[in-house]
């Protein structure tokens, strides 16, 4: 009887499309019962519809019966309708509801549940579809710039708990991500905008090109131009699905996330806000940050960084919020920003790794942040952000 | 803006060893060092027990802290003692409370959560672990023979739920698994002798050379020799392993479970005895049942059938039990046995796929029982079960 060992080795693959359409569930669009209805076989679906949307769209409830009805679709109940929006991750009771109605329609692992939303409803619908059953097929129609370029085409799902962002989760696949660009048209303004932050990191991190045209297209995007959007959307989405495939570590079990670029300064003002701040639009003050950072310094030079901090602010995204300037003396102070930077290491678990730019399209990884050039670069965001253009630094780099 | 699609493709893959090992908290015993501290920084600890092995071993709590003091491992807390047994899977709020520790003592996703018990309360931590930060690090201690041949081994974990079964989990392959076989020598001879009902199985499935040595060291398997015990542990534990790396379907993902052979009656009749008969007592049932049924079609020889239902009655392990018998010609009551072929359909999903021997080492998949054929080899059983010896079939095959 002697000490042994086996070492194991597990290797999975997923698949999934994402589809850029229009009018999803226009009945001569098959997008929709493509996804639901593989080979013909007819599974059951249950929908959950984002209470913002059917605002927006009134008629989208019956719109997806009428749908499912005209291609016999096998929609197990009328769409159920939550609320969205980050607060709605706040309550397990939600989960709990998708739940239950998974269980009371006998959805099973190759059944389909539909979320129609934006991307906090798709965290909270997925992860209630990622652990019934060990995971039921989930379909991500997603309905704003932030989830259909960025969130909703990845592979993670969650919800808040002990007043924690995304604290409870799971990686899960969907089954396929369909992005109507129609759903865009009734975005408000700050939807609209505030989805281009992440269009603008990944630029940044992956593609000087994609982040020129985004400053050649600052007018027409804050003029909600349609075309330039769906660009972006595009571009946007097909960078993040690039890296998750590329990245070696699409269920991030290291410690590098280069995608979090901008993101611990901006979970940490989300939560400041208590959610007021949107996710987009605390990422575009969280990058504005972090290169500000960068460029003080001596990491990035000044022209890059002029025209990182320009592009958000012709994109009418702020740089600066006054919550960021608070307790800055008090890193240990759960008020404070710099507190951010240990939940940040905290929830990605292992060292803090921290993505800074050398240029606009290259990053690189760094382990520590220091407090004093931070305090730096929020002073410097907040005259930036009262004067509405950016002005030299005050420091030159070294 | 045309309508395109881009075909997302992510692979990602897992790495655990599997220790066999004896006295893992021992001192001088270097694999839980190894398992909890790779290279040379300490990571957290949490330390979850089973209850049910701290009442055999009142030590163990004791012996962690002082392995854990000794060796420098940063372990967070005392171990968190937690009911064990399948019942503990019932009742949400055990997976509340090691959330709360991992929450409270911030384990993050280099940290790690360490289980040591039975195969139910590795699921519920398991689960537990899997969700808090979308997945931190988990070690299995299993100290079950079932656990340590194949629960523990695997990649799933789960809760039940809505009165099911494993309602509720992901999959999540561990960080590592380490058997210590110490820990069997101190099991009730029911949880000894009915870990072997998956040995059998996966024998059955693919290694008729395994089942022979099952055969032959029946005797001594009943008699508690630890060495014929250490032997069936490990090639089982191999065999599972083997199937998961190599069956292209590690997360099931489609509708073939080969491993799932005898489940579907086993799962059955473990709810309709409200768990009082334990896993593998209802899987040796299970096993029995689906192989008297290849018999009694024809597809398997009544020697190979013989030499399967006496090996379980040389185990002592039995192969019917009386709630089998009921309401077998009700098969939409929930009461029947037959009611579970279509639960096990639905926890699978897609369509029924079952699989049935041709041979001892060789099964095959179909879509579909006959009820009449089912209920013959319930009688069949019961009567065997009665009679304590294989009788030779009452109808011949065909």
């Amino acid at each position: 009887m002697m000490a042994r060992t086996i070492q194991q080795v597990v290797e999975v693959t997923f698949r999934y499309p994402v589809e850029f359409t229009e009018h999803l569930f226009q009945l001569d669009n098959p997008v929709f019962r493509h996804a639901v209805a593989p080979g013909s076989s007819a599974k059951k679906v249950l929908v959950v519809v984002d209470d913002g949307v059917t605002k927006a769209h009134p008629s989208l409830v019956s719109d997806v019966q009428h749908y499912c009805a005209t291609h016999q679709l096998n929609l197990v109940a009328p769409p159920l309708v939550l609320p969205g929006g980050e607060r709605a991750k706040q309550d397990s009771a939600h989960v709990v509801t998708v739940q239950d109605a998974i269980n009371t329609h006998g959805i099973d692992r190759h059944s389909y549940v539909v979320v129609v939303g934006g991307g906090a409803i798709i965290d909270l619908v997925g992860y209630a579809a990622a652990t019934a059953h060990r995971g039921v097929r989930l379909v991500r129609v997603p309905t704003t710039v932030l989830s259909q370029n960025d969130s909703a085409v990845g592979v993670k799902n969650s919800v808040n708990a002990y007043g924690k962002k995304n604290w409870l989760g799971t990686f899960a696949p969907p089954a396929a991500v369909l992005n109507d660009r129609h759903f865009l048209t009734t975005l408000d303004d700050r939807d609209w905008l505030g989805g281009l932050s992440e269009a603008v990191k990944v630029a940044l991190l992956k593609d000087a090109a994609f982040f020129a045209f985004l400053e050649e297209h600052a007018t027409a995007l804050r003029a909600r131009d349609l075309a330039a959007m769906d660009h972006a959307v595009y571009r946007c989405a097909e960078l993040h699905l690039q890296h998750i495939a590329t990245s070696g570590d699409p269920f991030e079990q290291g410690s590098s996330r280069p995608l979090d670029f901008g993101h611990w300064a901006a979970h940490k003002l989300e939560a400041l806000t208590r959610y007021e701040l949107r996710h987009g639009e605390a990422v575009a003050i969280g990058i504005a940050l972090d290169s500000t950072y960068a460029h003080l310094e001596g990491r990035l030079r000044e022209e890059a960084w002029q025209r990182i901090v320009q592009l958000f602010l012709n994109l009418g995204l702020s740089v600066w919020h006054p919550l960021l300037s608070e307790k800055l003396d008090n890193p240990q102070d759960p008020g404070s920003l710099i507190a951010g930077l240990n939940e940040f290491r905290e929830h990605l678990g292992g060292q803090l790794t921290i993505t800074l730019l050398d240029d606009i399209g290259r990053g690189q990884e760094v382990h520590e942040m220091d407090h004093a050039v931070l305090k730096r670069a929020v002073s410097l965001l907040e005259r930036i952000q009262k004067q509405g253009e950016v002005c030299p630094t005050p420091t030159p780099a070294r």
